[in-house]
């Protein structure tokens, strides 16, 4: 069997670019590996060959993709192909158009293969539903490969995929990328267009890119992102393009490290390793200062503004099928529905008050570095983090504070890969950049990336343990 | 006197850049025409002469403005010079910080000297408070300037401004440019970054450029557009300059007409002026074509998400000031704090829809064009339109149900003065432009422009009747 699916997506797409491999033969690349291993992990549990084949035939040698395949989330509509949200409701569900995103990703040479598995309605950070049951972590089959976008992680984790879709809310592409040693990120809201959907106006949930190197994700990125007509979000990138950005170095950097945002409690051994990977910065002539801008009160408002988005997106859902759905779901949404508009207002103007004390921060700081989870992979038959370093989690969602309170800032954030704990288990580093600073952040986690050296580790072949 | 306040914007700033003119010698040329014009309209209650000239000394005859002053409305913070929201609960406020926008537009070269009248906190489309008083429409002293941006818009017709600034929730840039036959853009909400503010995440109400002329507004839009980090919503421009673009002639246009956007009353005479200058473009070589798209919802939807907003922003202050609220505020914050987070989620995805249909509906058209008031200038005592062609209206907003519809869509939309009444009053279109498309809209608004021929028209000594 060929070796094509160890190399980056960067090496493949300039492959195809010389004519050196086609996109169909990548897909057979895929499909075997997917036989030999996805059995193992259950990352990509719906598969669309020969609508791949047909796409394949049609691919534009000069498109930014060049038809490379790309696994898509299974909480974006494919046309022709099954689209679950990893709900029962929608368990034999055939949209007859695709999301926007993805009609992008394909007028840009991206050739779909398949769906990736994710919870119901990609609530909660673990990837578990009854359609397609749980998605496992490669490093250690008994864990977790958390979510929401954990097949999509698990996917590229085990050369299933080059480049993978994903969204997140509060941690989605972020959370799995750190379980899974792989790169996410979550791009600014209206970067990567995004519908149709119930509500274009919220600006907490996007979709964004997936890959093993920061170099795939800056690739995938320039392959989404832009003005689409249809999403009044959407705003043209200030750049030309994210992975031409890479060419130029960051230069020296002022980087602000926190192991907690100073309100989250954080495993100590994932705050030590992200400590002495954050530390490389110095080695590069940057300057790393402990520093945190004051995240006090992030915690309720997106807890309360993340209720009114489940409200506003499924209060209709809740009233037709309220027998189908999981108990998390109707929590959230009736957790949303009892909000009073004084409640809702008090959030909002809470976010804004926090997007001001992070801003002036950032005009001290290139870059604020975390700890991108505060857990370490857990046992996968638990639906979530119930305790963290002797601390009760009051929700399914609070073990991800972490990731959802940079998601209140609307900063660009991606998680790299930065090391592993004693027995093995990848731990990621989560990088906040500036506003619209998508090409800075990558640079500079691509500096850190090369400095690190663990995207050599992958892919691998699952770690089985029963 | 100097005749320099006769001039347009871009043609005196062309004089400062050459050296001709000086910033301190405009000032004494507005000083000269406010003091002989503004006690019969009352646009410009505020000055402050010290601070201006001490900037124009400062200004840098190769920025976007070099200089050129430009008035402020009293919605704005600008350090220093009094700014009382026309409320007597700021009746003395002195800030010490300006507005974001204000902070823009002079390091772009603007000179403030003069801060413009508005209603009370913005609410409502006349412009009066118990501050300052009436400002009076220049056209007929007996009737209303419209608002909230009135007294920018008055300054504009009667040449004590070149460039005003303007804000617009409902349709504060539009309705009173339509009024006094100025022309003002409703941006695209971060294309100018505003703030700080309570809520910096509502995108309902925005700033924008208010001028006499097309190319003026385009200018001034340089001045005010762009990535700001402290306004999480700011995005980069997609074209170099707004002004520049309008070199490029717009070519074959295909403009959709509606007299009322189909769910509206429009005063028949304003119809009429309406269509017959919008069949204008047809002599451009464009196509003319009665089309609409569906507006049913926009009302209700409008009226609950600015609500929303008014709750979101003004709660605190009804708490702490009822007494000194005026009765319209009340009920527009009391209205909003009565919504439940489903009349909230149902507004938000009705907002979708609409936009859906929209965006739908723009891909077979470049501009949508209706006119910009339903009504002709009223008397000024009154404070808002009670009824229009025999049909009475149920709220204070009401009779701007025309701009406020297309306010929920984001879309960018320009006020273009096209002609007067029998009697002699302004009559406006609104030119609405695809999504992010400024400058298209810019641009074929300045081809209309120079057919009708009307901008020659201004600036006007006020028409003092009693």
């Amino acid at each position: 069997m060929s070796d094509l699916w160890k190399k980056t997506a960067t090496d493949v797409v300039a492959l195809l670019k010389a004519g050196e491999v086609s996109p169909g033969e990548l897909l057979d690349v895929l499909r075997a590996r997917i036989e030999a291993v996805d059995g193992a992990v259950n990352a990509l549990p719906t598969l669309c060959w020969d609508r791949a084949r047909a796409a394949a035939e049609r691919a534009d040698r000069d498109s930014v993709l060049a038809g490379l395949p790309v696994a898509i989330k299974d909480l974006a509509p494919v046309a022709g192909v099954r689209t679950t949200f990893g709900s029962p409701i929608f368990a034999d569900n055939v949209p007859a158009h695709s999301d926007y995103v993805v009609e992008r990703l394909e007028e840009r040479g991206g050739t779909v293969y398949a769906k990736s598995n994710t919870p119901e309605f990609g609530a909660g950070a673990n990837t578990f539903n009854p359609v397609f049951g749980i998605t496992r972590n490669p490093w250690d089959t008994r864990l977790s490969a958390a979510g929401s976008s954990g097949g999509s992680a698990v996917a590229l984790a085990t050369g299933t995929a080059w480049l993978a879709h994903g969204s997140d809310l509060g941690g989605s592409l972020r959370t799995p990328a750190g379980f899974n040693a792989v790169v996410g990120l979550r791009p600014s809201p209206g970067l990567v267009p995004t519908g149709p959907d119930l509500l274009n106006y919220q600006n907490l949930a996007v979709e964004g890119p997936m890959g093993r190197t920061v170099a795939d994700v800056a690739l995938m990125l320039d392959a989404m992102c832009g003005i689409d007509p249809r999403d009044p979000r959407s705003f043209a990138p200030p750049v030309p393009s994210y992975a031409g950005a890479l060419n130029e170095p960051p230069g020296k950097l002022r980087v602000a490290w926190t192991p907690d945002l100073g309100t989250t409690v954080v495993d100590p051994e994932i705050r030590f390793v992200c400590a002495e990977a954050v530390a490389g910065f110095s080695g590069l002539g940057s300057i790393v200062e402990e520093a945190c801008p004051d995240f006090a009160g992030a915690y309720d408002c997106f807890q309360t503004l993340r209720a009114v988005f489940f409200a506003g997106r499924a209060a209709p859902l809740l009233k037709a099928h309220r027998d189908k759905l999981k108990p998390d779901v109707i929590w959230n949404i009736e957790k949303g529905l009892a909000l009073t508009a004084d409640d809702i207002g008090r959030a909002e103007r809470e976010r804004t008050a926090l997007y001001r004390r992070v801003a002036a921060f950032m005009g001290d700081y290139d870059i604020l570095a975390c700890p991108v989870m505060q857990a370490r992979p857990y046992p996968v038959e638990r639906t979530y983090v119930e305790e963290i370093d002797g601390r009760r989690m009051a929700s399914y969602i609070d073990w991800i504070a972490i990731t959802f309170s940079v998601t209140l800032t609307g900063l660009p954030a991606l998680s790299l890969p930065c090391g592993f704990t004693e027995d093995g288990l990848p731990v990621g580093l989560q990088l906040v950049g500036r506003h619209r600073g998508e090409a800075a952040l990558l640079a500079a986690a691509a500096q850190l990336e090369s400095l690190l050296g663990l995207s050599a580790r992958l892919p691998i072949d699952p770690v089985v343990r029963h």
